[in-house]
């Protein structure tokens, strides 16, 4: 787990970078610009203690999106390695239904 | 958590009912059946060593279908406290993207 900081207006990552960490933003306001968002304005807001960037780790995918820092911030950066030790460290019933929940949501996504 | 053993067509749980347990299928074979499903042929099959009954738990809400022994099964059920305890031992990061798995999942079924 590393803690970085970031200055307003960088990149944590970029739509089509390889998904390596799960961000927890410990401090600041970070944005999350969709693909075709050619604007200042975030589609989502990510605050304080909040998590984001999981889904392409989970997933296994690109990164679909950019997650801007909207003031400067500091995150703590997990990476694909560090959550799947955590997770097959947790309880049988979380980790099933983990699994379970990243299986419907990836199946509801694909049908839409 | 308790083990509990079933005849083969006995139900687990059916439509309306309360969402009171998550379950394990330690040996046996549970069908889901849809309430539009007046067949004996199952919509999906639940084998050994996998979980079911999760998401009315995790969303708080009635069986949405029934759940019906196809064999003699023997399954484990963890009440909702107990699940609840579960998580909230568990690490930090597994903890805030189980919450955010179940959050996307309820938004994209509720947009349905």
């Amino acid at each position: 787990m590393r803690k970085i900081e970031y200055r307003a207006l960088q990149s944590v990552f970029k739509s089509g970078d390889l998904s390596e960490d799960i961000f927890f933003l410990t401090k600041g306001e970070v944005g999350i610009f969709l693909p075709d968002n050619n604007t200042k304005d975030p589609n989502f807001i990510i605050g304080e203690n909040e998590i984001f960037g999981e889904m392409g780790v989970i997933e296994d995918e690109l990164r679909m999106g950019e997650a801007r820092c909207m003031t400067a911030c500091e995150i703590l950066a997990v990476s694909k390695k560090e959550f799947d030790d955590k997770v097959s460290q947790s309880d049988l019933f979380v980790r099933g239904v983990l699994r379970i929940l990243s299986y419907r949501l990836r199946t509801l996504q694909k049908n839409r």
